[in-house]
């Protein structure tokens, strides 16, 4: 392991994980605690904090060996003010002050970022991001994430919503309603919730045959991974909902080749269990969707850090900023 | 007058336009010559170099006065080798090295950019984004452009798409085809060559009646220009038409308000002169498909610099080639 050190937290609605990461990108064992964020903030913040001490034992090391710390949150944030604002997934937490509180505990410098960014950076550092020099991250669970890495910065954006991409719009005559209310959004379409209620719906329609109305007679309990299975079997509705699903990606995908035109456009989440075959029925859509040169250049690939992106993000957002501070007391 | 002087070349498919601007974006007197791409690329060449000298000589000014030039000229082009490479626009031009030519002729440092992409940069530094830490800019004309501004730097693109937002996918299950030959794309919706047709389809169907039908008999001579002057006289088909307008624009600000998330949205082009009335429509959209921070904060305008933002851009992009040359000699 490279020193300097850092240590990652990711904050989510129901684990936070952390660990410490070296200046290589390489992960200590990590830790998780429970959230439990009905408990409310001042309990989340101390949690916060007691998950990064655990994580520095866990990698046999004192806070005195931390150069810097990352802590990475679901939004609505205000990044450069280091505060989480609203978070649907954090209820009743409002207007905490993250990162100057976990700076304050430990005295050490301290970066905050938006999960899926942090994510993305996390991807970009040491994943599947690795060699490309620009990366567009979409991450495909409940909801459908995104983070956008130009040129080794995260896109935060001048309102923090920099790489909100499961809120871009690709439908306006017959549109989905999307979890945030509005009409069209790319999460409405393909996220892993959004798959099960497109096939519920095909499943309702008259004269249906399909296997998931055999193994799963109670559709209430349908999931995307029994879909991506039945299609992988061959069933024909399933197949169906896949295909589909892949080409609602490719839509994003296209619309971020012809505006950040990225090296590389990555999937992560539970969907991308549904493996090689999935991820080439997004590149063919995207053939036909995109300019030729983007089309063809593109790297099209899975993320590779799995739930540990979050952490190792944070710790690079840490390390971005101990390099940051380094430079400037030149 | 601000020394150092940068020269700035915009070349479009009928005109190039140059001018001398000097280091505080201010423009002096330009000159345009026409383009005659079918005279060959040889050709076009020369006549880039003669309407340079004479930007120089109009601001009664001598080559040796020039710190650097900038070139900006249509797609498809590979920016970092400084070549146009197939542009529909520009037949039967293939493979140009612009930037070197003129580079050798002058012996003068010559940055090369995208014509979108300089007028963005061009309205960032010395017009409506003058303010802004981030921008896009959508240029609505005969087809839709943009160009993204983050951070003082061009969003090129790995593989120079960066910013061609006229070929984001809007709409999937009825999709319109784009002059691309692609579907669904903003620019079949929203370029002033879109609004035409989508007003002639509609005053062909049965029952139909508008102004439109009597001031222009003759369909095929319709113009975005007539169809706002019939809305604002309160024509309901035409109002229809320039409703959705607005709303598919809308549509285009949210996707980067939802990715980029930029200080301000500006739009340049014919279809600027409907004025006001037009952008508090696509304001008014935004209101409703953005989610509420961005919506509230992200300043929506019109650009302000009409034709001159390409060459004040490509004189910009020399600028900053002529801070990046003087930066890396110490």
């Amino acid at each position: 392991m490279t020193k300097p050190f850092f240590v990652g937290l990711d904050v989510g609605g129901s684990a936070m994980k952390s660990g410490v990461v070296d200046d290589t990108g390489q992960p200590f064992p990590n830790v998780s605690l429970p959230t439990e964020a009905h408990r409310g903030q001042e309990f989340g913040l101390e949690r916060m904090c007691e998950t990064i001490r655990q994580a520095v034992g866990s990698a046999g090391l004192k806070m005195k060996d931390i150069a810097a710390i990352g802590v990475a949150t679901p939004g609505t944030m205000d990044i450069p003010a280091g505060m989480i604002l609203d978070p649907p997934n954090l209820k009743p937490w409002q207007n905490v002050p993250v990162r100057d509180h976990v700076q304050r505990i430990f005295n050490l410098p301290t970066a905050f970022q938006n999960d899926a960014n942090a994510a993305a950076f996390g991807e970009f550092w040491a994943g599947a991001g690795k060699s490309a020099h620009s990366m567009v991250l979409f991450t495909l669970g409940t909801g459908v994430g995104g983070g956008i890495i130009i040129g080794d910065f995260v896109l935060e954006g001048q309102h923090s919503h920099g790489g909100e991409l499961g809120h871009m719009k690709i439908e306006m005559s017959n549109p989905r309603q999307c979890g945030c209310g509005r009409w069209g959004c790319l999460e409405a379409y393909a996220s892993a919730t959004a798959v099960v209620k497109r096939c519920q719906e095909a499943l309702q329609q008259p004269g249906i045959s399909s296997s998931l109305q055999k193994f799963c007679p109670d559709l209430r309990n349908l999931s995307s991974r029994a879909i991506f299975d039945a299609a992988a079997e061959g069933d024909t509705l399933a197949d169906k909902i896949v295909e589909d699903t892949a080409f609602y990606l490719a839509v994003g995908a296209t619309n971020m080749m012809h505006s950040i035109d990225p090296d590389m456009i990555a999937y992560a989440g539970g969907m991308i269990a549904a493996g090689d075959n999935f991820l080439n029925r997004i590149r063919k859509h995207v053939h036909k969707l995109a300019f030729p040169v983007p089309a063809g250049k593109t790297q099209i690939c899975y993320a590779s850090l799995g739930n540990d992106a979050g952490f190792i993000g944070a710790a690079a957002c840490a390390r971005q900023l101990y390099g940051k501070l380094a430079g400037s007391k030149k």
